[in-house]
């Protein structure tokens, strides 16, 4: 089994990942309290114990020879010897009849390994000659063995989330998750004066809001949403005086099945007053340098920071993964007297322009069907794409049909963070260009030096919104919010056609002296998959849902009869064919 | 204005009730980003500071003699004084005309104030003569003003939440939550190991799970729940190995309009392997110790610790105030011979018996209009209680009138905390006494000294369970839990006739190497209403819902037209006559 990321600092009940954590230190010497059965803990004997007498727990990892138990729990593994004697008989025929996973507490003395026998895990030095041995749980036979090399497939795991979190992987992730949270609360609240403060997940529901869960109460017909995001929470804290709030917020989302969504999710919600874009960023960029793992390479700020049309034209897509190069080019110019007829036509429309994408040996890496997959992404590709994004998802598939080809192109263990900023405040409706929609959401902020520009010339404002990439992966986003409410009311009203009486709470606290605020939210789960290197968001949360939305463990969402809806006032409109009956 | 429990730790962003806390003392010396608005807060500044350039932001708290503003933060007040210079005049005419709770930014110069000015605030040695002054924010007309003697009712408060947060109490109470539940994380995750995993919250509905909210799911005729608690999660995360779990976890529970309940509120929930009672109460004594605010008197552990069978023979309740004797007395003996009718009555019946409550100087205290009101709340209490609940009620009663008519009963500054145990592992159904039911849940382990009765006389099992009592209101409550399959299985199928299949998963968890575990949850919101002295929950929440489940604020829950609840296959039930068309 192999362990990633314990290290030294494992103690008694010590999580693996360390950090510089100064209260850990100081604190340790007030740990007095014995609390658990156990004296140690599997992973953390060393020779310096030797002799020592030891209470251990834990799982029956595997035996070897009838002679040893080889241990584990959340810390490591720990090598038990079974005592031959004759008078311990007993203890050896239960140990040995024990299958894999039983739970155990093992009393005994450690010592030495005799020569030879040492290996390199970091009890490999030592072992455990038991005295007494305790059967604390028998396990049946599993669906699976709980071995890292194991290949499961993803509905088994879910089905038995509790043998899959046994996993050293999955045990790394979820501790890391922990600690990374605790230095951000620690950087947020102690550091900064933040005050964590819980918001409603009961709410109002947004109208048109297709994405929010509904929540039906006992007044017939009324309902509660299950929010997106404490956004309207966040902004009447800092009307309230709060200052400085944070949150690490579940927030709902029911996108029915996308790939890789969650209905439910966390994000570290901040939320400041008197501040402006440069503060936030400041803000953020330390609490990523706190709280980031030291087991990693440090991450150094301030992070690159390129406006919105900069990335469209350099990287033709507004998160750019900046790990590599390859970077849009304009070639027109070198195009101007061309006779080649497509690309004359391009050029003669109008903003048409040729670019390219300079693929370092290319020629070389890039075979006839490389091509043709690029061809199949993107019909258009043989010499002309009219639009950046598909020039942008091009110069990405390239990166991954080289790396396939065994180029190195992206530094897996790099983290490359990137502001992105300058968004267009609004863009034109995809069902009716002439009207506008807020490029994020209607409370950001205009840029000051487009602020005239709201009440002529909309479209061609930018917002104070701010995003924050990480290898290509938003990350978190946020913005310098409205706080006047005649310009929110414009924005609402005028601008966007909607009906400003639905937002009246808010529009009326920000008329009862709202201060100048700001904010951000930070996607967590995606975070910490980009930071453990997980494939999925599902690996860094303990009980994710499947693509479909379900718990395969309990099967939620389940059948509730009709009976036991009656007090909330609805029935289920069964579709023609009645598929189940409840 | 008075500001509770700030003090001088209130520094630019500091918050103001200050525990002993090295790591902020440690790294106040890295706080170099400047990220706000403003270089100092209102409420720091000192003759320390005098003759420092200063910029403040915050709201006016009120005008004075057209010569000084009141500025406020959330740090406490300073006095801005207005300059009286001909060439500033513009200067005063704005700020004179700015009403109340406007939002500005001062510059200006930190300056003694003149002797026989000063006051007793913290700031009350200084004031700020203004250079500069910039509105940010012009506020209409309140409906309440910001002041902490202006009594204002309920609803009215929980409209315009945003402003009853600025009273000074709700900012003490918000920040003390904060700072409180950091120090609980700190010495869970830091001191103790512990490892913080978030749990879904839309879950599978437990059958019969009356009080559980439901939420459909988009395919036809299946719901999610809100859980009640993560009381599954919790348990399977032990089966996982995570060896100590703890989560801030938000909990529903749908009790329609009980008073002074929330549906949704925040347990501390926590949970332990390799555990038992007493290693879950010193974890417990620990926390509370370490998370205390260190305004008020330090708690002593450990926590006295009596069992049910005391509780409810000395106190007549199972969480008993401790705060004042006025203890149960069996004097049954005293009339063993008593010629009394009804007294001779009552100790012929089975079990009968006579208990009193002796109340000091109760004849001196109590008239007769009180004994009118014991009579109403008990109305057999003339001479004769068959049950000692009513008892437990009478002693409440007593206290709070002797305290009424001026008697010190209780110290509104003490803090009694109390653990009950030894509880019945189960009751007789109250509507099938010949039944057995849960008396806490069904996972509840036996104490090992009756685990063998489980299989002959269940009735006579005492649980495992322990709930933490302070001042007489149950604060939490935990217990070492079942971890054989077999044993759950018996307590579920054949002692609470209840359908195991519903359970299978957790059954299947506990067959596959579950080690012995056991946990607690606090109820915080309860918890801090009592620290803080707050009649009602609602006074720790910052957004919380009226007695009826409403937010006031928004008017959630609300009416959502029959077009958006096609996607989810539910339909209203309206009643017969239709009070509302949507």
């Amino acid at each position: 089994m192999l362990l990633v990321g314990w290290n030294k600092r494992v103690q008694r009940g010590y999580p693996g990942p360390g950090w510089k954590n100064t209260t850990q230190q100081i604190i340790m010497s007030m740990l007095n309290i014995d609390l658990s059965f156990r004296s140690h803990t599997c992973g953390e004997l060393r020779p310096a114990d030797v002799g020592e007498e030891v209470t251990l727990c834990g799982w029956v990892q595997y035996l070897r020879q009838d002679l040893f138990v080889i241990m584990r729990d959340f810390s490591g593994l720990a090598q038990i010897l079974i005592p031959q004697d004759e008078d311990k008989m007993n203890l050896k025929t239960a140990l040995c009849d024990l299958p894999p996973e039983s739970v155990i507490r093992v009393k005994g003395t450690v010592r030495l390994r005799p020569d030879g026998q040492e290996n390199k895990m970091p009890t490999g030095e030592i072992e455990v000659l038991a005295e007494s041995v305790e059967i604390l749980n028998v396990c049946r036979k599993l669906p699976f063995e709980i071995k890292d090399f194991v290949k499961k497939s993803e509905s088994l795991r879910m089905q038995y989330r509790y043998l899959d979190l046994r996993s050293s992987q999955m045990q790394y992730n979820l501790r890391l998750r922990s600690q990374l949270v605790m230095k951000m609360r620690e950087y947020l609240c102690n550091v900064h004066g933040f005050v964590d403060v819980e918001t409603p997940t009961l709410f109002k529901r947004t109208p048109g809001g297709a994405k929010e869960f509904v929540v039906p109460s006992r007044e017939p017909g009324r309902f509660y949403s299950l929010p997106q995001s404490p956004q309207q929470f966040k902004q009447l804290l800092m009307v309230a005086g709060i200052d400085r709030y944070f949150q690490l917020a579940r927030c709902y989302r029911d996108e029915g099945s996308k790939p890789d969504r969650q209905p439910e999710f966390t994000q570290v919600d901040i939320e400041m007053s008197f501040v402006d874009q440069a503060g936030i960023r400041g803000l953020i960029e330390g609490l990523v340098q706190y709280s980031w793992p030291v087991e990693k390479d440090p991450v150094s700020t301030p992070f690159p920071c390129i406006t919105y049309e900069k990335a469209m034209k350099d990287y033709g897509v507004d998160k750019p993964d900046t790990r590599f190069a390859m970077k849009l080019m304009d070639i027109s110019e070198t195009f101007h007297n061309t006779e080649i007829e497509f690309l004359k036509d391009a050029l003669n429309q109008p903003g048409g322009c040729i670019q390219a994408i300079c693929i370092p040996d290319g020629a070389k890496h890039l075979k006839g069907k490389d091509h043709e997959s690029l061809n199949f992404h993107a019909p258009d590709f043989h010499y002309f794409l009219p639009q950046r994004p598909l020039l942008g998802k091009l110069r990405l598939q390239c990166a991954e049909l080289l790396e396939d080809s065994g180029v190195a192109v992206r530094d897996p263990s790099a983290f490359h963070f990137l502001w992105v900023v300058d968004f267009p405040l609004f863009l034109p409706k995809e069902e009716d260009p002439d009207q506008l929609e807020s490029a994020h959401h209607p409370f950001t902020a205009p840029l000051p030096e487009d602020a005239h520009l709201l009440y002529s010339l909309p479209h061609k404002v930018r917002g104070q919104h701010y995003d924050l990439v990480l290898n290509g992966c938003e990350i978190g986003g946020g913005s310098i919010r409205i706080h006047k409410a005649s310009d929110q009311q414009h924005v609402l009203e005028t601008i966007l056609k909607e009906d400003p009486s639905l937002l009246s709470h808010l529009l009326e606290a920000l008329d009862s002296g709202a201060p100048p605020h700001g904010g951000i939210a930070l996607g967590l789960d995606r975070f910490l998959s980009i930071i453990v290197g997980a494939p999925s968001i599902r690996d860094v949360i303990a009980f994710p849902k499947s693509f479909r939305g379900h718990d395969l463990m309990s099967h939620a969402p389940d059948f509730v009869s009709e009976d036991e809806l009656k007090s909330y006032h609805i029935a289920v409109n069964w579709p023609y064919i009645k598929a189940h009956i409840c």
